[in-house]
């Protein structure tokens, strides 16, 4: 399976760390020098700064989209169009309405199209996905979470915080994420309500997004994301009838990854507790790399695609809409 | 200073523990025995389960009123009208119309009325108000808390399930001392959304009340009460553009009391970090009547009030009338 | 089956609560009163302050031993004698010279005498116990264990500080613990070394015992008990050749009691890590009753008997002479 | 100020990005190429194989020596004479005996020789220096240590493992660091007691040394050094009359720094407990570097020098020899 990287700055870099048995044979960014310094890692990899490039070669069977956000649509469009498969990072656009059409592009070329929508693969998400199907927890109620970083000096100066090339602030960048974990265990919501507000960094976009999600069975999703968490917070608590899930850290700098499972018992009282510590490397793109790589081969949906990204962007956008933000580019 | 308790529960019982100093010279309950009981731990306290006896007296200077909410208000406007100060349980009432024209009562009087919101006298909350004016945190940002226990078999029908009696379930019952905690910070809250429902005990009041307030400077409150947290839970969180402050656990079965400070350098990165641990027997209630009993020996209004009281009703109304409960009376 | 108490105080009154099953007939203590209110909570129990008098009674199967030190050998001698089974509190004597012979007297007399090294009913020990059992840990190479109070104002009075009664000081209080606990997992130890001083409590006895015990096989038992342990501490950490067990807390104020398992894994790195956290009451009193009502019913030896004492005393006594401390009575 | 490098392995390369303002002038290690790459990150510093280079140079000041113990007398010997001053990783020698006439000929030329037991420049332990020597403590009573790491596969064929380059196992690895902080807060030691082991590693060296040292005021330290821990551990507790300090991690796979202050108050019970927390990137290695600079700039005697290098070796030796372990060289 050869594999083209488009973008290779943070995220890029990390794809081309976990190829799961894949070839890396084409690297491509703006910036030329980036883009040779990663593929001198490999052995016949080519560079450049064209993405049309990988798309023109016969040889290569899928395209990783690792740009920022303004240019996900256009790169993942193109490459569909060349009968590429597709593993675009999240959110996969800058808004819902930028992904018409994609799917069916996609169908048409027959081609695999996923969302980077890579906390789902850490190895916590994994373990409470099984247990929330094993019906561990019963019936589902409602979900809190809180994630963010407190920023770097020059933060309002990145991309993140420009518009027109990321769609909007913290609640596109790290509240997706959220909301997409949220659709992942409670499926759909249907109502809306939230904030976003620019508090500390001094740009055009929010700092911070606080949401309240329902599903049509009243589930609430109460999230929020933000980059003024002076200290780098990931805790995601999932209730059920009969105990609690909760995730915290995610490793590095966001504290050792655990899982903790509350029980309730007919006595109510304290809950039965079992921990699950996850302090060695996380292998969350391994397996995200690995699951796409099996999508093609098995002639498979993915598990997390464009349906998932709309519906996330839609939900992002509603938020903005009702906070009187416009990210719309 | 002689005391008359009205009210002989859980609460009652702990306000008696903690007299600072005062005669409890009267116990009333509509339990006689539970009464008699408490009453025979002092001396030369007599007992009854007539709430008018001690009103009577002219040896009583204050009353606390700890019954459940719905007898709140009248023993405190019978006990205004008997010129005693009174220190009644928070919320006050079951509704903030029920406090209509209790404090010019207690103007005409010339008594004191407290109500007591009693988390803010706990150690960790005395010291993050000191840290805050002092200006550790900086201008304040928003906050976020979660407030919870996950009842008990029976709960369904405890008085407090009971709207007639509580005013409603879990918002006004603990979440009722988040509203209050943020408006001590943040002020006055213009903008309220939010959202309660009963999840899973069988009764008419909500099990769960979550919280999106704002200041007219768009401060947010993002706050979630809950008696399915199915383990214990207080956590705190204040956010300044300096720091945070983060209060974690209330002693007992909610974990050890801890303030944790983190500091924002001017580099940004990983915040300075301090934290206080109280493991020591909570104080909060010995602190708090000695501040009832310098109120009275010192003519002084009450830090916290019948203002406070109704200004919290007021935004628990508002929240559920925008979700369709009415538990009004 | 009906039970005896000879010493109503505070362990006395655990044993009390945690009769599994059997009847409490008689209480005795010194203090007439104490055992008068103890009998009291039961119905049909009788009380006094002559131990030798619910030995005299043929409806009394077994007799708990909850006295000071000083007289557990002369009550549990006289008690088997009688035909008594006895369950005696640890450590059962004040020197293992003063168990000589008993063993063989319960013997003559078929009664089963139990030991209270109540810790290894712990949920987290009998966890431990299986995991170790099952090979989890592989071949066992040594242990760690730490134990300890802060005392409180006037414990240099207490009868724990008088070595006539007490047999000596921390080691012989917590420290047997600590010795019983290595032994069950451990086995015999061959060689001691340690050391025993007074550091801060004016009291002849030691307030600080420090052991390195050695099986023949090298392993070794690394343990420190003290009573000016300024937080209350109680941790356990058994390590084998594929992984380690750590065992936090007792509950109470030694915290909440937790089991962990680190898996080494064959690449080495950060161990596999699985925690369970016990904050249900402690049921270790009735499950350690439960099985002495079993012992009995069964005509089965005690897992944890004289032989247990002997051999904890034993090590205990070898590291007083080592040390220079003369406790014997 | 002009320094040489000689050893360019992990820690050497650990010194030369903390230089404190110094400037590298001379790399050097018996891998060429390792030196040449570390030369090249600094500009107009030479690299070479032969460490008698830098010592034959005028214009270098000092010379760090961060190589396997068994050449650190050699090296440092040869530097004091050509009137360098020496900045030597811990131990500074395989065994005491070698450090025999080093301080007197260091005295004759006129140069600096420190010891680069490193860990008392950790935040937290600079912090309970202070808090120590403010009398926060009271007067010390003994101490308790635990450190230690897992190993990784093939720990057994490294150069540690091996008695005539490194003197000995784990406990002169990182046993010596429990030793110097031992000797730092409680003085030297008169007695001695411990025992080496080698339990899992197929090596000659000890992977396990416990240690009971006694000050001539019968102040413990009980200590435990080990690389069969399989959670890399760092634990030090130093106990005082009025109240225990203690350090836990040091950063990185070790855990997050953090020094805690149990105060305990005349009424005893639960301490009062303030806890620091350093997530930021530890300094030691900077701060040991500009000390030893001041040191060279004002003349003065470090801090840490050959005396407590001899010290600690001396008991490393004695507890070998009482094993009968001999790695003397």
């Amino acid at each position: 399976m050869n594999l083209a990287l488009i973008g290779c700055g943070e995220v890029g870099r990390k794809r081309a760390q976990h190829l799961a048995g894949a070839r890396l044979v084409h690297c491509i960014d703006l910036d030329r020098q980036r883009a040779e310094q990663l593929a001198a890692l490999g052995s016949g990899c080519a560079s450049g700064s064209d993405w049309s490039e990988p798309l023109g070669r016969a040889d290569v069977d899928a395209v990783i989209v690792a740009t920022p956000q303004d240019s996900h649509v256009q790169i993942t469009r193109a490459a569909v169009a060349a009968a590429k498969h597709v593993l675009v990072e999240k959110p996969a656009a800058r808004a819902a309405a930028e992904l018409h059409g994609l799917a069916e592009l996609a169908a048409r070329h027959d081609v695999r199209v996923r969302v980077g929508f890579n906390l789902r693969y850490h190895r916590a998400f994994q373990q409470a996905r099984r247990l929330v199907d094993s019906g561990a927890l019963g019936e589902l109620l409602f979900l809190r979470a809180r994630y963010g970083h407190g920023g770097r000096p020059g933060y309002a100066r990145e991309w993140r915080a420009q518009p027109q090339r990321s769609g909007g602030g913290e609640l596109i960048d790290q509240g997706v994420h959220l909301i997409d974990l949220a659709r992942w265990f409670l499926g759909e919501f249907v109502e809306v309500a939230g904030f976003t507000h620019t508090y500390f960094w001094d740009m055009p976009v929010e700092d911070n997004g606080f949401m309240l999600l329902k599903t049509a069975a009243r589930q609430v999703a109460f999230m929020h994301a933000s980059c003024t968490e002076w200290k780098n917070t990931f805790c995601w608590e999932l209730y059920g009838r009969d105990g609690k899930l909760q995730v915290d850290g995610l490793g590095g700098s966001y504290g050792v990854e655990r899982l903790t499972w509350y029980r309730m018992l007919p006595t109510m009282g304290p809950p039965e507790t079992t921990i699950w510590e996850y302090p060695m490397p996380d292998n969350s793109w391994a397996a995200e790399m690995a699951e796409f790589i099996e999508d093609i081969r098995e002639h498979r949906e993915p598990a997390v695609g464009l349906r998932d990204a709309i519906a996330a962007l839609d939900l992002v956008g509603r938020i903005y809409s009702a906070c009187g933000h416009d990210h719309r580019p």
